[in-house]
């Protein structure tokens, strides 16, 4: 071992690629072009095929029995409309597992975002995924300026940085802009999507008023008139349930809302095992799969066949304090199993890059990878938080934002098959080194080098002396010029001025007209 | 959205444990007792079947045509007498695939290891893991007094943390103790593996008389004969090759002394794609596996059934500049087919957690992360530099260590078992909760919160005022304490002072007589 393990790694590698080899100065490095990624592994199994089954109907029994609150009256109507029990007195609605069943076979297996630009179009289901920028954190944080309350400008700056990366599909609703009134904020929010970037956009939940100032934006943007623009999906939105079992008003609206316009909803219920959910990881998967069926037939019942995700977004508290916790071996667990109740009713799966530190640290770090092997590795079509998330969702972070794509470079490598053709065997390049000889200037190397290897976005693989002599910088620190840089460099899609100058005169009527009333 | 998951997740849970509902400071912690793991989860595929069996396929013909040049005489000398056909002049060993076969068909496919306390034997093969110290860095460093040369206080400290730990259950060969001259290094690293730890000791392969050595002290620690002590495996060493297809004399000399002696050999051949092996994946991984085949091969002349172990370390280069670079998406790509030959061939399977990094940072999370996920969901039974490893295994780390050990123990639950009763799909509990009630005083939570989840040693899930409160402290921070306080509160194992006295007895005759001179 001590001739080459024992920290020969490095030392072994003294053999450096000789510089007669290559060609003069060559460009070394692969594409970083994501905008298709499809999982080729197979998805993990933590449940038996059984238990899967019984969780489900467990599910179906909640519904029929202890049902779902629903605090919207319109919302309780439809349900009573399609066939639903209402209680109105106590505003329970119980669901018959036929009516699920029912929803369940007009919800689609997979559907495909239109976008403003047809290459950025991503495809949901399958082995597909997707990932979209962190959503919502009222925080922003960078390592020169600290941690403060959003702003719009922020929020610009995380649309730019997900429209500069590939591996990220979506802007997500980044950090939430509190310099701006709740009001009014959602204008510039779609706005500021539509002509920064050409990613799938993302829109609050925020009652109907702000929805269908949201949709109207983004049809103006797609030029075409309200049939059509219902006709495929363009957008997405978040509903959360309040576990156990309750859907409230701006929630209900948004799912009726949002299935009227034929857009997409990722129905996300939010169970933290041990608080708003069973301590045990099937209790807490059963539970919010309820939700979630009770979310999607009633998306269903509005626009049958309307396009959705089943949204999971399952992990547990510190019993010792109620302290929610990400990035556990209980999140990986319970996503592997959300993957599995997924699959069990065919719907596209979403799931979340998460994590409960303080700071772009070792265990941001490793609570992000375990949101990231856990859905990724368990079938997630639909990876939300994706890059950015921070302190438990509290913060959305720049550097963190960074670090998290080159993770998800690292997965969209992973994502890219191999071969084992004799030209991938090689068994000439072994001949032609010899016994204890080297390839760096093999022909197979040669013809290869260039694009062998994901060239990384931040991590540091030189040794420590150089290291050192840089500024013994590390990959947060790092991370830091990398979204400086791409922020000082970023430039707009090109857009048509007579869209947004229609855009605009929307907004400026709407705001002369008050703005519209956020329902939270 | 905006209600739970934008940020909500901290809000959300303002709703704590009531201290009524849990009894007075209770405890609250899942045991971390992982002496014996079983992953349960089925290995992720990269290649196809027919892929693999052409990789194998290919390897043996390399054995064939190309051979092995093996720069020890007397080895060349066992190959030939086994029929393998030797060119003395070239010091190259061709190896018929029968004779391949022939050794594969009586390498165990699983054994266990022998402790001197037998609760802390393992079994290596089938869905068992085995989590090692790191093994050999030249240099050790920790926050308080930087990097450094390893000494032998180092080393007994990381033999004390691996004993502290029952996720680590190999103490491994820790850091290089360079304040011990070579010829008598090898004593007290035998010694203080034996005194200070019960786990599973290692042993360098460095030239027949330190492996003569290191077995004797073995056999007076556990007090029987030779020819008992070589019934069963109870320690075992690293054979890294001389890639492409090179056996060195020292490594030569290990494969023959631990098979005569029925002790275990990882053999390892450390192919980094670009470098010593081809710049393909399917091309590293079918050299890495012709020069396996070729060490097992001989280890079964000398003795047929020895266990070992298959050793897989396939990483790349930085195509630029000729670094290493480990924990990326390639490592992870070649860990899954390294996992795939190994189940072919029928053997335990070895891989590593490993990083580039220089410091204990995001990166080396990640990487580390890359480097566990990959390897244990393609089925490694033992992993080696599981806890310490950092900087291209240059330097051991204090408290990269802790941070792996958090890693480790969080692996070790994902391994643990979830169940799908009645009582685990939790129907009732969800019924005493009510419609937007919580459970954190559910019976159903009550009987189960002590132990449902994972206590972290180093995470901190604390809200933000109360994290900066407390100093701001980042991870590897928070497990310099950890390892300060381990180490501080150490209690060695009881040992017979009779057979310590032996030992040293043993050490003292050695010493006087000239040491023994290091084979590298």
């Amino acid at each position: 071992m001590s001739a080459i393990e024992a920290g020969g790694a490095r030392r072994g590698t003294g053999r450096r690629r000789p510089s007669a080899g290559a060609a003069a100065a060559p460009e070394v490095g692969r594409s970083r072009a994501y905008r298709h990624l499809v999982n080729p592994f197979e998805p993990v199994r933590l449940f038996s095929d059984d238990h899967v089954a019984a969780m489900h109907e467990a599910a179906l029994t909640l519904l029929e029995t202890q049902g779902m609150k629903v605090l919207s009256a319109p919302a309780r109507a439809r349900y009573a409309q399609y066939g639903a029990k209402v209680d109105e007195a106590a505003q329970v609605v119980r669901i018959d597992r036929g009516l699920v069943a029912k929803a369940l076979a007009t919800t689609p297996g997979e559907f495909t975002f239109r976008t403003l630009e047809p290459e950025f179009s991503v495809k949901v289901g399958g082995r597909s995924v997707v990932f979209a920028c962190t959503s919502g954190p009222p925080n922003v944080a960078d390592t020169v300026s600290g941690r403060r309350p959003g702003t719009m400008d922020d929020f610009r700056n995380f649309v730019r940085l997900s429209q500069a990366f590939d591996v990220v599909h979506s802007s997500g609703g980044a950090v939430e802009p509190q310099d701006v009134p709740v009001h009014l904020r959602h204008y510039e929010m779609m706005r500021s999507q539509l002509v920064l970037s050409n990613k799938v956009p993302f829109l609050f939940a925020r009652g109907s008023a702000q929805i269908a100032d949201g949709l109207e934006l983004l049809r103006i943007a797609h030029g075409i008139d309200a049939g059509e623009f219902r006709r495929e999906p363009r957008v997405w939105t978040v509903i959360n349930t309040n576990s156990p079992l309750q859907l409230d008003i701006p929630m209900a609206e948004g799912i009726i809302d949002f299935a009227e316009a034929g857009q997409v909803l990722i129905i996300t219920p939010f169970t933290l095992a041990g608080a708003m959910a069973p301590v045990t990881v099937a209790g807490a998967l059963t539970l919010a799969h309820a939700e979630a069926l009770a979310g999607i037939t009633l998306a269903q019942m509005v626009n049958p066949g309307v396009p959705l995700i089943y949204g999971s977004f399952t992990s547990n508290v510190d019993m010792k304090s109620g302290s929610p916790a990400f990035g556990t071996p209980e999140y990986a667990k319970a996503a592997f199993g959300a993957g599995q109740l997924a699959r069990y009713i065919k719907v596209p799966w979403r799931s979340s890059n998460a994590t409960a530190s303080n700071v772009v640290d070792a265990q941001a770090a490793y609570e992000s990878q375990m949101s990231l092997w856990g859905p990724l590795m368990g079938g997630a079509n639909f990876l939300l938080h994706a890059a950015g998330w921070l302190e438990g969702g509290l913060t959305a972070s720049y550097e963190k934002f960074i670090l998290d794509v080159e993770m998800l470079q690292m997965f969209a490598e992973l994502f890219q098959p191999v071969g084992a053709s004799a030209a991938d065997i090689a068994l000439d390049a072994v001949s032609e080194a010899g016994h204890g000889g080297h390839f760096f200037s093999t022909s197979h190397t040669m013809e290869r080098y260039r694009t062998a290897f994901y060239t990384p976005l931040v991590s540091d693989w030189r040794n420590f002396g150089q290291w050192s002599a840089d500024g013994s910088k590390t990959a947060t620190e790092r991370a830091l010029t990398v979204w400086q840089d791409t922020l000082a460099g970023f430039v707009p899609p090109e857009r048509d001025p007579a869209i947004v100058e229609e855009m605009d005169a929307y907004i400026a009527k709407r705001i002369e007209a008050g703005g519209a009333l956020a329902q939270t």
